[in-house]
């Protein structure tokens, strides 16, 4: 798969290229990275990027005519799917990810001041996306977060093929709590049923923290939950039934 | 203010800390980043800083003890709030970003593998966070995300003092359209209300921009939207009042 990155910060993406599963991937030639420097586009002696606001307020705009110069070079004649990361845009989640794993290229638009000109987005974007609710300064973050979300996703690239289907949000319940040794931390004890060797409790004990846990913090989080009839019926033995159908209720809307 | 970082990929952050605001901030004083490499505090000879989980599964699972010597060392004589970034935490969010920078000092230990070992959570951990609903390899990016969004709200970091307030999210709506020279780029052109120099005009325009996109792409941030006397009767005349409502009944409860 490949990845195109275009910022006016390509010098911030050299340390995370170098560490972990991204590194690997690279090295493997699971993926490609491109990193282009917008500011090589920009056609004035200044290299501008940037510019006042028509109707005024605070803060630059990104230019139009530079990041289309650039991604016109990016595209070239295998043309991907181009991304603008954007607090206005829609939020990325796992299910994303995993759309976004099944394309052969991804062009990623760092947005940067106080947004990108909005005829760039009508002509060339194919969709804004939004990491979270909050501010960044740049979309550079935002682009990591997508690269190493989609990247660990693709085949081979995580150690245990079953590894990225367990984990949280795949199936819409937090995950639950992990030990490992000591047996004894601090005068905390890792919990009895973890070391009974019966495989079905551990499944049963380990459900059903992941349920608290997701009652607790993300109760949202439920309303897309699916629970088999097996783990319907632990439900009502550990008298959680009735809360877990009250958040699904309360959040359905 | 002061970041302390726990990572098992420290090198990770050379980069990223080397760009923009957050390079600027350093310069200036106004933050103060230090890293951590969990691996130091390792105690056995191949400084192993993770051991399979109790109970079975994949993955490895974070040793409680490298994690809790790299914090007290972090922590010294200045103790700071303790944040693991986690798909399992409560999501972090732009109210999240304002409260933190208020803070003196934050420690943000970054996961790695299947999880962090639950007791160290349980006896160390003031706060789990989470930067949105996917699956990242580590922390690492998470805690790049909380530095940056903390940072830029800091006093005198941003160039502008009001920047920071009129951005998406800081009043539950998406933010308009931006537009900057040329006036006409491939065949677009700028609104021509943009253009008029009638400020009030202009500020309605965006405005309604504002609400437009915000139904269209997050209408659930309009349960959190509140509005003037003069804003409602702008909706009202634009016809989008009884779709707002409508909104904020829906995605209210």
């Amino acid at each position: 798969m490949r990845f195109d990155i275009l910022s006016i910060f390509p010098e911030l993406f050299a340390s995370p290229l170098q560490e972990g599963i991204i590194r690997r991937a690279i090295a493997a030639g699971q993926i490609q990275v491109n990193l282009r420097n917008i500011r090589d586009w920009a056609e004035d002696k200044h290299a501008m990027t940037d510019d006042r606001p028509f109707g005024g307020g605070e803060g630059m705009v990104m230019k139009p005519e530079p990041l289309a110069a650039c991604l016109r070079d990016a595209q070239g004649d295998a043309p991907g799917h181009v991304i603008l990361l954007s607090p206005r845009g829609a939020v990325y989640s796992q299910r994303a990810a995993e759309r976004l794993a099944g394309l052969e290229k991804i062009v990623l638009v760092c947005g940067r001041y106080e947004g990108v000109d909005e005829r760039f987005c009508q002509l060339y974007v194919d969709e804004e996306l939004s990491i979270g609710d909050y501010i960044l300064t740049g979309g550079e973050l935002a682009a990591l977060v997508v690269l190493d979300s989609v990247t660990r996703l693709l085949p081979g690239v995580l150690g245990c093929a079953d590894s990225a289907a367990k984990d949280s949000f795949s199936r819409s319940l937090l995950k639950h709590g992990q030990y490992t040794r000591p047996r004894e931390f601090e005068g905390l004890a890792v919990p009895e049923v973890l070391m009974s060797g019966d495989h079905a409790k551990i499944e049963e004990h380990r459900f059903l923290e992941s349920v608290r846990l997701t009652l607790a913090r993300r109760p949202e989080l439920l309303a897309a939950a699916q629970f088999t009839p097996a783990e319907e019926k632990q439900l009502k033995k550990a008298g959680l039934y009735a809360q877990v159908q009250q958040a699904r209720a309360g959040h359905g809307c």
